[in-house]
């Protein structure tokens, strides 16, 4: 197979990847249902369906940072990769269903372990796409090394999550506060810490 | 007409079907309506819904895979190609609406049973599709090889589809068994079997 | 301007459009509510919001086709180009919105009309369209025959949907008929007539 | 990095952000429920919401334009415009939620200053994106004069978006005049002003 062709098939994948994602971050303001008032109290209960809506655009975008840097280093696309990152697809989609139950719920405990949950298990697909891309590019030291890099910052936001379970119970802010705290980190650039953006090429 | 000219027909068909096999696959996440209460008991409503879900999302996932696979062989792109394939899409684009129905009412037979119909008349649009590149290809080896290996599993799909539209009767968890052993049989690439990735190049 | 940035400048404005598309094409089926019964009495008052349905995807699947077509032909890139085409994607955006009217209500008269007024208007923005590109191109000769060979297509599916607004009142479905001859009359290829696919290369 | 990967690079984030902006536009057609009478005085209270409607149909539609030049001429993509380009995403994506309070309550002016302010942001985030840009290529003269004719439009755009928040409250209908105002401002090319499109390349 020539380089031309090889060129489509990453590039095919990636356009139904930012489909799906492009979708998912802008479904989930379909969610926030115009209030029937027009002044500030109509506007207050949407206020907490507006926070979950800030909090999983924030949760997207990063994935679609990450999964923009990570695609890039493909090379060959066996059909393991490709299923890999359809799991990934899925359990993304359902981050709008969580935002609106979590929204409409003021951030109820149990709604907020389960979006807890949910973003584990978002963080473990990726994981698991990240290791398949690597098993199938052996020889690539470049791309073991980026992943090296990440992979002390993705066990940092898994255990983050994992902690926002059991805490949506003490106080489902203290939960929310963590959900932040984990995108901002991935959203600033490590520029300052490793001397590299941590999305530039 | 020149090389280039070519490559960017099918490459906005690709990305057409695309677009709407990525907002197919969104869209249904919209029909999991957030649940009202915020325990276990408000959420096994919600179950079915997801079950018929999840299926759905397999189902397409794997007609994303293979629409992939096989535009990748096309060279020419006759009316009757572009045709095919948006008689492709009106079908699948009615997945999501019988999705809708068989979780709304926990897989009562008449739904699962027209669910089942509806994979069928799919497949058979795959076919046709199929049958329309490969007419217009004639003297492509590949193509033609690639087509018999998968012509048999198709062939297989559209049985178990069809069987499971009396089963629906007898007792519709039967159907939903075969339509996620199907989709599994498409997902588990067949390199034990056949010494090769279904998907990979 | 060199060659390599114009062709990018191009498959930006056939994205954003496909993207359109394909979100206009796969939204309606968002209106087919889910019948709430599972038996043929529940299914029966959606048949007419899924013939509607159809008959508006061959409707917007004609004109993917047809803007694929013409888009290909565009070698400069003008901001008159990008208005004439936006207002043609505004006028199409309206099409589920007047589905979902026409469904709803049982092919009522009145919602048939406005269907019809909105198919001409759609029509005429495709022709301003067309005339842009044309006014943008003087000197392609390629262009103008392709262009003189759809207008009389054109001008003919244009009285069909002008007649089509009184017949409503006397039957609507006379007029349903009309939008499915016009429809049918551009997706069967005009080899045995023309000698050649109208949407071949 | 060669030329290769950084045309890709930049073609992902086009892609991204087309679809978001696709999907943005389309969206706000779901808002325009279908009326549930088959005459004009069903159609009546449906015409405010068309006419939000088509005022951010243009709005959005002329972020699209000048997004897609903003980007044509970005030739290194750190991290920084990946995130000014989110952010800017982000305040667009909730321009169907304001358009559907706005055209539900009939133009009343909380609402209409909410959507003001909301053009407002958006028109900073925009800012943010190109100074950001701006600082990334800094040798780049082109790009410099470019931004700076633009820069007057956008002031002046700021401008009146903030006049139309407190004249809301004195006739909404004065502020709906000036949103569609500075959109027709946009689409309208320069030509005759400036001896130069402002779309074109």
């Amino acid at each position: 197979m020539n380089e031309k062709t090889q060129d489509k098939v990453t590039s095919r994948l990636e356009a139904f990847s930012d489909g799906v994602l492009a979708i998912i971050i802008t479904v989930m303001v379909l969610e926030l249902k115009a209030p029937h008032g027009t002044d500030w109290v109509a506007i207050k209960p949407v206020i907490s369906e507006l926070i979950s809506y800030i909090m999983s655009f924030l949760f997207v975008g990063v994935y679609w940072g990450n999964h923009h840097h990570l695609l890039h280093l493909v090379k060959k696309l066996p059909a393991s990769i490709m299923l890999a990152n359809l799991h990934l697809l899925f359990w993304l989609s359902l981050v709008p269903f969580a935002t609106g139950w979590m929204g409409e719920n003021n951030f109820a405990p149990f709604t907020v372990a389960t979006y807890a949950v949910l973003l584990n298990v978002c963080g473990i697909a990726y994981m698991v796409l990240q290791k398949t891309i690597e098993s199938a590019h052996k020889d690539d030291d470049e791309l073991k090394q980026l992943m090296k890099k990440q992979t002390s910052k993705e066990i940092f936001s898994l255990a983050s999550y994992a902690s926002a379970i059991p805490l949506a119970y003490l106080n489902s802010y203290i939960s929310v506060a963590i959900f932040f705290g984990v995108a901002i980190m991935w959203l600033v650039p490590d520029k300052e810490l490793l001397g590299k953006d941590n999305w530039s090429e």
